[in-house]
Order: structure tokens, then C-alpha cells, then sequence
């Protein structure tokens, strides 16, 4: 296996994009890594997308954004995995390079969410769960979410307030991303008097729909570095990928998220490096309990310890350990297909010092962390400057 | 890149399952390639599936369908590419295989179609077409293919008879293998006299709507001749995965499938091998015309020779080189998600002799074919006896 680069980076705002359709906002996002990267052929590509049937009507995906994209003809392979579709695309590029097979792949992910009602999206993103044992009794993911949140309350003493100060934050740290849907700062006040969802989860706690696409190109290291051009170049240094069952009532612990437990293990062996050792970290906080979780299951603290560690500042942008400095899914938003996407995006822009008013001072090594459902699948990338 | 078997092979009858489940058909072939294999364990897995969340609310197939199998922690895919869904598992599997990342991988393929009505059956497979440009406007698949038709019938003179030839030998065909959807014999009268959908195809010129699954298990060469006890040991000897603009309008030529030829060529060239050296050829026989055009983008005939070809007893059973022994899509079924394993698997059961009474007698190299929409993409396997 050989060394794999993140050498273009293309993303632009996300929001409520009703004056674009799908392949539109796939096509840009595409174009501005080639630009940035200097590249005008790729050898293949890689699509995450969630449920373009059940969003837009579209299938056939890879063949119809390769054609957009101006590269008809290209291999191009739409992977899904929920709503860690975007980690797995970058993951079976990364591969693709790392066997030798290709020399530079796109990763893209894209999903458009909101030309489709809100019952219609909910029932979208319920195709995440089980649907003969969770979505068909009613229960959609606020409500299994607020069963998460319930269980870490009751056996860790997790507080309301420790959970709206997870949004806090990532709000905080959103309003310094131009390319946020909700670039807004709130308070926990407001957090805690937003509309109750699935209690004790209230509209903050929860990400948003969003339409929106993000690309990365990835290349063998014999290209990025003759393609670097004095920029300092980033390297994929350890993945890991793995699952656990899509319901929530067959897992052991309803707290622990053991599919991102395994695959960031994978990924630390992979990179030789432990939890200590990151500069920042871009995670799935789909609910503002998510974050909690996962800060547990990455090791950034100990298990049961996430409500405390928000408490403690551990990961504020200038605390110990920087989390969602781009504000994460929360205030960034989470078009579901390019979350994934947009995290090695934000990772590798820290990485090269172009982060902007949110850069974090001489970051050398993030990770990534993307999850399907309510943690059915998990896809870990741990990016370093070379 | 080193050497890829196929040593597993699991399926069972195909057709309106209504008293099964999606994960359940899923599981029973992945057990039985498992059980044919001799293997209970696996380093990962690839799911080829259209669109379980428009066919059974169901996506996040790779962290279920894993579950499901025992396999919980696996990293399992899910891949897309439309009607090629199942080809595209299969490659996957091979380039993981191929790398060294893995030494065994399940290559699986499965639609549960019957759960919903005709109408939104229809919609979903009109998914795969261009949305904005085609289904849009109201043309769904008979429509698409039975204008391909004209264009072909116009330009080399293709006749109506020798559609419903393709329908008569591939019901003949399907008439001798037990897991056929539909294995019954017609006649050409009856096709021409079967209820038009779509002038100038009629239902007989159709695949039908199925539910099934079909699953492979591929292993590194140095696995495979551990695991072989006597059988022959087939082997991926070419891989080719194209794509084309998934609308018709777009393209030069409504009659030539370029996607396939682009991908067969880079599966000969792979293989070392052309159209003159194949024993046997599964293809994506979803319409009738759909078989003539691809027998002239495999170069197994002259480009506008095809219905002629057909004439002349070219593919069938005891011809010059047999096209879709199995009963192809129009008599084994065609879930559409499991119709290009399905095709490894038929090659695979010939190479290994094991056929029964449809077996290709001395078969030693077979090719698949498996395409998305109207061709938008396209890919085929060369196997061989080692």
C-alpha cells in the first residue's frame, strides 16, 4: 500500500439551495478541488450520497455526475452508507490509490434535502434505521437520539445544559465559517427554550436539513508532490472503517458507540497515534448527544465522561482538543451524503494553514469521524502534514 | 495486483417473494456462498443494491445486511450503479481483493421489488434514468428501450420477429434452470401477440419485476487453492467499468452501447483475450433490443448485425458462443440490484462444470456484462478455469 494525499479541496455554502438542483451543486463543489488542485483528469470517482431516490428521484448517480462533470466515460461509483456515505467514498478513493489501481480519484458527497417536505425528509432519513423494527413502529432519529440521551443522563448524570452547551459551541466556532448554513452564535438559554423535538432533545440540539456537496481530490504521493507547489501537503495516515447493528435495541450499551470505538482503534494503529496526540478533531454531531457520545468513543476522554469534558472546555476551539471548528453538523449543517466529505475538507485546511479567523494554530494532524444512523456504521480518517 | 478466484457461490429461486423479506433473501445467499466456500469468516463486504429506500424503506444496507449475516463490525459497502448494481459489488470485491487489502470479500446482490405496487416499481426504475430530462417528462424504461428499438429497427433493418427470438431462446434457456423467475418456454406468436407496452416491445420483449439475491464469494488466489478440494478454481482473469450520459437524448448514437464497449475492451485487454475466445456470455437482456445491442458492443457480431445474428442461431444454446444459458434477465428475473452477480455466478457454475443440464459442455472462459438505465453504465468480467 502506498502513501495517499488530500490535494484539492471544493466546497461552497450550504444552506437551502432552492435555486440549484442536485448535480449542480455536486459539479461545483467538483470543479473547485480540480482548480485547486491544478488537475484536469482523474483517473475515477467516488459518489456518497445518502438516498438520491428518496430525496430528489435520482439514482444512478456516479454515471449521471461523471457526465456533468465533463468526464463521461469515467469509473464512478456512488457508495452509501447513511449518513457516513461521504467518509466512505473518501475511504474507497484512499483505497483506490493506496492499491496502486488508480493515481487520483475524486471523493465527493453531495445530498438535496429540502426540495422534499419535512415529513418526506424525516421519512428519508428514517431509511437510516430499521425499518421493520424501528421506522415501521413511528420512532425517527430525534426520537432515538433522545433514547441515547436519556440512557447517558440516567447513568453518567449527563445535563440538559451540558448537552445545549455541545451546540453552544459548535455554533460559536460556525459563525466564523462563511460556508455555514447557521453561522449564528446562541446561548444555552435559547438552546433550552427552542422547541422541544424528542425530549430532552430541543431544536438546537438537533443538525439541520441542508442541501449542499463537497469534493476532495486524492492523489498517489508521486502526484502531490509534484502538483504541491511550495503548499504544504496532507497526508491520509490511518483509516478505519466499521459497523455495528443499524438498530438501537440489539446493542449492548445504548451509551457507547462501538462501530467508531473499533474503527478509530483501526485508524490510530493505522497512523501510529493515540487521542493525545491531535490537533483537531471534525466529528458527527448530528445531535448535540452524538457529540458526547463520540468523544467518549474516540478516547478524547474517558466513557461516561463526555458531558463533563463539555463542561470542562476540553473542546472549545481553544481548548485541549479543538472539536467541529467549522461547526460541525450543527451550525455547518448536514447535507447527509457530504458530511464526510466537508470533515477531511475542514481537517485538511488546518492542516495547510488556510482555515482563516478559525485556523487552529499549527495544527499538524486531525481526525475525522463519520457515522451512519445512530452509530450503525463509523468511518475514521486521521489526516497529517507531511 | 495479484490473481482473484471466485470461490463461493450462493442462490436461490427467484420471483415474487412475498412472504420474505429483503434481509432475509440477502442472507440465505450469503450463507450458501459462505457454506459452498467452506469459509465463516470474511474481511469484508460490498451489497449492490438499486434503491432499497424507494423499493422498502431501506437504506444503510451494508451495516444491516452485515448484522444480519453474523458479521456485525464488518466493513460492509454499499454500491450503486442503477441495474449494474450487482457488477459493481463484484468488482469492488475483486480490486480489495487484488490490492492485498483483503483476502476474502462477499460480493452480494439484492432488490426486493414486490413489496410496492406496479406504479411505484415503475417510478423507482425510472430512478436510473436522467430525472430532470427524461423521467420527467413522463418516459419510463419500455418507453427509453423501445426507442432504441426504432433507431436500430430503422437503421439496420431489425425486425419485430427477431426481438421476440431473443425473448423465444432465452425462455428456452430458462426453461432448464430450476431458479428461474419465469422458466417456461414461448413461442415467437405468443410474444408478438402479448399485450404491447411500449411499440414496438411487448410484455414478453420485457424483463420482469423479481425479488432475489445473489451472492459470491471472492478470495485471493493463495485462499482459493487451500479451499478448492478437487474443483476447478475459476478466476477474474478482466475487469471493465464505464459510463456513459445516462439520457438518450445526449447521445450520438441511439443504436451503440458505448459504455459497454469501452468497459469490455478494457476487460479483454485485461484478459489477454477477445469476442472469439468466449465459451459462454451472460448480458443484460432487461428489453429485448437490449440483447442485440449488447452482442454488438461485446464485438460478438458486426455494429448493426446484431438482430441478424440472432437470426442466424449465433447465441443460441448449441450456437457459436451461447448468450444467457441461465434464461438471462428476461427468464431468471431481474432484482435488479443482484442481476450482475447472479451472472458471475451462472459463468462461474459452468466454469466449474457445475451447470447441470444447461451446462456448456467444456466451458473454460465465460464473460458477464451488467448495465445501469439505457447503458449509462456498464461492466463486465472475463472468468476463467485456472
Amino acid at each position: 500500500m502506498r502513501d495517499v494525499a488530500v490535494i484539492g479541496l471544493g466546497m461552497r455554502k450550504w444552506g437551502e439551495l432552492w435555486e440549484q438542483s442536485l448535480r449542480t451543486i455536486f459539479t461545483e463543489a467538483a470543479i473547485d478541488a480540480l482548480d485547486d488542485a491544478g488537475v484536469d483528469r482523474i483517473d475515477s470517482m467516488y459518489i456518497g450520497c445518502m438516498s438520491g431516490g428518496l430525496f430528489v428521484g435520482q439514482e444512478h448517480l456516479g454515471s449521471m455526475l461523471a457526465d456533468y462533470l465533463g468526464q463521461r466515460s469515467l469509473p464512478a461509483t456512488r457508495v452509501e452508507s447513511a449518513c457516513a456515505s461521504g467518509g466512505l467514498a473518501v475511504k474507497s478513493a484512499y483505497y483506490e490509490i493506496a492499491s496502486g489501481a488508480s493515481d487520483v480519484v475524486l471523493a465527493a458527497g453531495v445530498e438535496k434535502m429540502t426540495d422534499v417536505d419535512g415529513n418526506a425528509s424525516t421519512y428519508a432519513l428514517a431509511t437510516a434505521s430499521d425499518q421493520e423494527y424501528e421506522a415501521y413502529h413511528g420512532v425517527t432519529f430525534p426520537g432515538l437520539y433522545a433514547m441515547i440521551a436519556h440512557a447517558h443522563m440516567k447513568k453518567y448524570g449527563t445535563t440538559k445544559e451540558q448537552l445545549a452547551q455541545v451546540a453552544v459551541k459548535n455554533h460559536a466556532n460556525g459563525s466564523r465559517n462563511p460556508l455555514a448554513q447557521y453561522p449564528y452564535k446562541v446561548d444555552v438559554k435559547t438552546v433550552l427554550e427552542s422547541t422541544l423535538i424528542a425530549d430532552p432533545l430541543h431544536i438546537l440540539d438537533c443538525s439541520p436539513i441542508t442541501d449542499g456537496a463537497a469534493a476532495v481530490l486524492l492523489a498517489s504521493m508521486d502526484v502531490a508532490k509534484k502538483l504541491a507547489k511550495g503548499r504544504p501537503i496532507v497526508r491520509i495516515a490511518g483509516v478505519g472503517h466499521s459497523t455495528d447493528t443499524i438498530a438501537l435495541h440489539a446493542r449492548k450499551d445504548l451509551t457507547f458507540l462501538e462501530a467508531t470505538q473499533h474503527a478509530a482503534r483501526k485508524a490510530y494503529d493505522m497512523a501510529k497515534c493515540g487521542p493525545g496526540e491531535l490537533d483537531l478533531v471534525e466529528l458527527h454531531d448530528c445531535f448535540t448527544i452524538a457529540e458526547i457520545c463520540v468523544i467518549e468513543a474516540l478516547g478524547l476522554c474517558e466513557r461516561g465522561q463526555g458531558g463533563k469534558a463539555i463542561d470542562q472546555k476540553l473542546t472549545t476551539a481553544d481548548g485541549k482538543i479543538p472539536v467541529n471548528v467549522s461547526g460541525g453538523l450543527k451550525s455547518k449543517g448536514h447535507p447527509v451524503g457530504a458530511t464526510g466529505v466537508a470533515q477531511i475538507l475542514e481537517v485538511a485546511k488546518h492542516l495547510r494553514g488556510e482555515a482563516g479567523e478559525r485556523q487552529v494554530k499549527g495544527a499538524r494532524r486531525g481526525l475525522t469521524q463519520n457515522m451512519g444512523g445512530t452509530g450503525g456504521s463509523s468511518i475514521v480518517h486521521i489526516l497529517e502534514v507531511c
